[in-house]
C-alpha cells in the first residue's frame, strides 16, 4: 500500500474553508454501528462552536456537531486512525443492530451513548470567540505538531482504545437518524443543547440563544417549523447542493478520508466471497457472476501490472488505497447516492451544477430487497448478497450465445439481462435464493449508477468521480462494482473515489457554511 | 393526423436492399395475439422464396418467412392497413392468451392457424427464379399500381376483413416462440416445409434441398446443431448486429411502419388511465405520478403549440403519428430492448457499431414483476401498470422537499427514488398494490433506458432514436415514457421512434441478407 506519511498538507486557499484541518485524525470507532460516523479530531481548530448541522434526506437525517477538548493527550498511542482498515469495516446507522461481517483483527469495542463520559462531556458545545491571540497560539503549537506527527506514524496500527481523549482543539461528531423517526433526531439535539448548558454553567435559554442549527437536504424545508418550534433555536436553511460541494471539498482535505481501489490484488475482504481466477483474455468488463473456485490468495503486495485490463469473472479483490496526502481534487464529478442519485459536476474554481441523476438509487435497492428477501436491514441485505451467485437469476452473455461475443467486447460472464432467468411463461414459479436475488440487484443498481456516472464524467471531461451518500456503507462488493464499472467504461482513464464519511457531505457542508457566516458576523 | 398520401416513395439505392417495397401494405391483424406480427404485403416483390429467417434471443425466437400470392385481389376495399391504429393495439406473442385492453373501434377477429386456409396455403414457399422478364412485368403493373393507390386511400379506414387475399407478389409472415420452448419453433418450421412440399407437389427431400434457414441472435449459435439435425436443411448463421441494422433499414421503408408521439394532445389511449391536467409551469420533465383528476378529453386535433415544453404531472396523451412517406433515416441510434438492451449507432452510410447497452431490460422488468405481482404474462403486467399509481411506492421530489426544487429544474411530481417508499426499517412490512408496483417499475426501466439512450445519442450527435425489440409491445405508457424521457433530456431536440414490427428487426435482417447472397449466387 503506497501511503506516504507527509504530515502537513499545504492549506488550500482559505477563501471558502475556514477549518484548520492540519493534523486531522479520524478517531477510532466507538462501535460497529458507527463506523462511518467516527469522529474526526482537529487538533488545530478553534472555532466558535455553537452550532449543529443537520442534513435531512429522504431516508436518513445526518447530524454533525463539534465538541471542544482542551487538554493534551497523555500518550501518543492512544488514538490512531484506521487508515489501513479494509472497507468492510465501515458502518451502519446507529439505530440498526450491527450485523456486518467482522474482520479478524478487529478489537472488541463498546457502544457508549454519545453524550456520556470522557472527552465528549467536557468537550460540550462551548461558545468561543475567535481572535488573533488564539490564532497565534495555533502557530506556536509545535508540541502538538510533533505529537500529531507521531500520531500519524501510528497510521497503520490500530489500538483497542475506543474513546477520544482530551486533545487541544476539538472533534467533529457524526450521528444518523431515520427521517421517518425525525422526532428522535430532534430529541437528540435537544439533549445536546441541555447537556451543553449544564457543562457551560448557563441556563438553557441562554444556551439556546447562542446555538444555531444549519439545516440542509429536502427535509430542511419539510421540517423547518418542527425544528424551530421544538428546539426554539435559530434554524438556517442551506442549499443542499452547495452543502454537498462544501462537504466534499472539506473531506478531501482530511488525511485518509478518501480511498479507492488500486490495481493490486489482495485476498478477499470478505470471508464469504470466493476468490476468482485470473483470466488471460484481453477483454475487460464489469465482472459479474460468482466463480466456483475457492483458492485463497495470500496477502501480498503485487506491483501494478503494465496493462490496465485485468479480466476476471468476478470482482477481483483489489486493495483499498487511502489518500493520506490529500490536495484539493477539483474539477471532479460528485455522485451522491442516497434514496435517489444526484450527479453534480464541480469546476476547478468550486462552482458546480447538478447535471444529472437517476431515480434508481439506494431506496430502490433496499425497497426491492425488502419485498423480495426476508432481510429487514441494510446490512442483512448486504450480507445476503455476499453469499449469492447472481448467475442463477441473471441471464449472462454466455447463456444467450453459448460463447463469448468477443467481436463486441462482451465476455460470456457478463450480465446480458438482470433477472433475465426469473420470468418463465405459463406461470410456473421457480423459487430463487434471497442471496442470489440480493447479489443480482446490488450489481444491477451499482453497475447502472457507475454507467451513468461515467457517461457524465466523459461528457464533461472529468477524471475523478467521487461517490458520496449512505448507499455504499463501506461494502466491498459495492465499492468493487462501482470501481469496476468506471474502469470498464473509461478503459481505465477515470477513477472512482470513495469517502469514509460518505453520508455526511451535506451536513459537514452546512456546518462549514455557518463558520463562514459567523466570521462575517464577527468582523462587523 | 398529418399523414401524406404520396403513393410511391423513391427507392433507396439498391445496393443493400433488394426487396421491392413499393406499395407495401401492413395487413390487418388476424388476432389480438398477433398484432405486431401482422403480415406485410409486398405487391411488387417477386423473389426466390425458399428461405426462412429466425432470430433466437434470450427469451423469444422470432420467425419470418415469405409466401407468394399470385392472383390479383377481387376488390380494393378488402385489405387496408391499420395506419391510424392506436399503439395499444399492438400485440403479444402468439403463445400468450390475449388480455390487452380493447380499443372501441376494433372489429372482432378470428385466430386462424397460420398455415390454414386462404392465401397462406396457396402462398406457400415457392422457389421462383428471378429474371429480367419478371422485372419487366413489375414495371408494367399499372393496374396494380392504381389498385395499390386506391388501397392507400383506404389507409385511414379499417375493415373487418382479417385474411389476406390473393395478390400479386406475396407476403412476409411473422411468428414468435419462446426460446425455452425452441422445439415448438422447430416443429412449426418443419410443418412449414412439409406443407410447402405438398403445395408445390414435390417430395420433402427435394423441398429441403431448396430451403435455407437464416439464423441470427445468440441462439443461432446455441441451437445451430438442433436446427440442422431436426430440419435437415442448410442453416446459415448471420451476425446479430448486422441483421438488426439490415432489418431497421428495411422496416423504415415500409409505409406506416414507423411511428412516434407527436406534440398534439388527444384523449387517453387507454380507458384506465386518468387524464392529466396541463400545468402552466415552464419546467419540463419526465412525468410520473398518476393525477387524481379524471376529466375526459374530447378527441380533437390541436395544432402544435409554439413551445416544446409541455409540463404535465403524468404522461400526456399525445397523438401517435405514423411515418407514411418513409425515407432512409440514417444516421440514427438503434436501441434494441429485448431481455437486455443493446445500443447501436448507425452512420449515414449504414456502417454501425454497438456502442453501449444495459442489463436492465425487458427481462428485468418481467422477472421483477413475476415475483412481485400475481401476473403471469407480459400483458397482465402491463394491464396492472395501467391501473397503478406509482406515487404510492416511489419517493417523489415533493415527498422529500415538500415543494418543487425548481432551481434545479426538478418538479415535485418527478421521481426522486424508485421504490423509495417501500423500505421501512424495523421490518414493519406494508403491503403494496401490484398495480402500483408494476407502474413504478415500468417507469423505472423505461426512464432508465431512455436516459442511457439519450446520452449515447448526444455523444454521437444523433437526433433519431429508434426503439426495437419485444419490450414495448405497443403499450401506450411505455411509448409515452420513452418518448418523454428522450424529449426531457434532449430538450425536445431528439425524437424517439418506434416500429410496429419492433421485435422482428433481426429476423427480417437475416431474411434480407439471404436475398443478397442468393442474388450473388444466381449471377455466378
Amino acid at each position: 500500500m503506497s501511503t506516504a506519511i507527509a504530515f502537513t498538507p499545504s492549506l488550500p486557499s482559505a477563501k471558502v474553508i475556514h477549518v484548520d484541518t492540519r493534523g486531522a485524525i479520524i478517531l477510532s470507532e466507538e462501535s460497529p454501528e458507527t463506523r462511518d460516523s467516527r469522529g474526526i479530531y482537529l487538533p488545530n481548530h478553534i472555532e466558535p462552536v455553537s452550532h449543529i448541522a443537520v442534513d435531512i434526506g429522504g431516508s436518513l437525517a445526518k447530524v454533525v456537531y463539534f465538541t471542544r477538548s482542551p487538554d493534551p493527550p497523555p500518550s501518543p498511542s492512544v488514538v490512531a486512525t484506521r487508515g489501513s482498515s479494509t472497507a468492510s469495516e465501515i458502518s451502519t446507522p446507529r439505530s440498526v443492530s450491527p450485523s456486518e461481517i467482522s474482520v479478524p483483527e478487529d478489537p472488541p469495542v463498546r457502544s457508549p451513548s454519545p453524550l456520556s463520559g470522557g472527552g465528549r462531556v467536557s468537550g460540550a458545545l462551548t461558545p468561543l470567540v475567535l481572535d488573533q491571540q488564539q490564532q497565534q497560539q495555533q502557530n506556536t503549537h509545535t508540541d502538538s505538531d510533533s505529537l500529531s506527527s507521531t500520531l500519524h506514524d501510528n497510521l497503520l496500527r490500530h489500538t483497542s482504545f475506543s474513546r477520544p481523549r482530551n486533545f487541544p482543539g476539538g472533534s467533529l461528531n457524526f450521528e444518523r437518524f431515520e427521517t421517518d423517526d425525525i422526532d428522535a433526531c430532534v430529541a437528540f439535539i435537544q439533549e445536546l443543547i441541555s447537556r451543553s448548558a449544564e457543562v457551560n454553567g448557563v441556563s438553557i435559554e441562554e444556551m439556546r440563544r447562542s446555538v444555531k442549527i444549519m439545516a440542509t437536504g429536502g427535509g430542511a424545508h419539510k421540517f423547518y417549523e418542527l425544528f424551530r418550534e421544538e428546539l426554539q433555536v435559530e434554524v438556517r436553511r442551506e442549499d443542499e447542493m452547495e452543502c454537498l460541494i462544501e462537504g466534499l471539498k472539506f473531506f478531501t482535505m482530511i488525511p485518509d478520508e478518501v480511498y479507492y481501489f488500486s490495481d493490486e490484488l489482495i485476498s478477499s475482504v470478505s470471508h464469504h466471497q470466493p476468490v476468482g481466477t485470473t483470466n488471460a483474455s484481453t477483454v475487460d468488463g464489469p465482472s459479474t457472476s460468482t466463480p466456483t473456485t475457492t483458492e485463497p490468495q495470500p496477502q501480498l503486495q503485487v506491483p501494478p501490472p503494465p496493462q490496465l485490463e485485468r479480466p476476471s469473472p468476478d470482482p477481483p479483490k483489489y486493495g483499498v488505497t487511502f489518500e493520506s496526502n490529500p490536495t484539493p481534487q477539483l474539477p471532479c464529478l460528485l455522485v451522491n447516492i442516497g434514496s435517489g442519485v444526484s450527479i453534480i459536476r464541480v469546476d476547478e474554481d468550486g462552482s458546480f451544477e447538478r447535471v444529472s441523476g437517476t431515480s434508481l438509487g439506494g431506496g430502490t435497492l433496499w425497497g426491492l430487497l425488502s419485498l423480495l428477501t426476508p432481510a429487514t436491514t441494510f446490512d442483512e441485505m448486504l450480507a445476503l448478497s455476499e453469499a449469492g451467485d447472481n448467475s442463477h437469476v441473471d441471464m449472462l452473455v454466455g447463456d444467450i450465445y453459448g460463447q463469448d461475443y468477443s467481436k463486441l467486447g462482451l465476455k460470456s460472464t457478463m450480465i446480458a439481462s438482470t433477472f433475465g432467468k426469473v420470468f418463465k411463461k405459463g406461470g410456473t414459479q421457480r423459487t430463487f435464493r434471497p442471496e442470489d436475488i440480493s447479489k443480482s440487484l446490488l450489481y444491477a443498481m451499482s453497475n447502472n449508477i457507475g454507467q451513468i456516472a461515467y457517461m457524465n464524467a466523459e461528457k464533461y471531461g472529468l477524471e475523478r468521480i467521487y461517490f458520496g451518500g449512505c448507499f455504499i456503507r463501506g461494502h466491498a462488493a459495492t465499492i468493487a462494482t462501482l470501481s469496476y464499472a468506471i474502469r470498464f467504461w473509461s478503459k481505465g482513464t477515470k477513477r472512482a473515489l470513495f469517502l469514509r464519511h460518505e453520508g455526511f457531505l451535506g451536513s459537514i457542508g452546512a456546518w462549514i457554511r455557518n463558520i463562514d457566516s459567523e466570521e462575517s458576523e464577527s468582523r462587523d
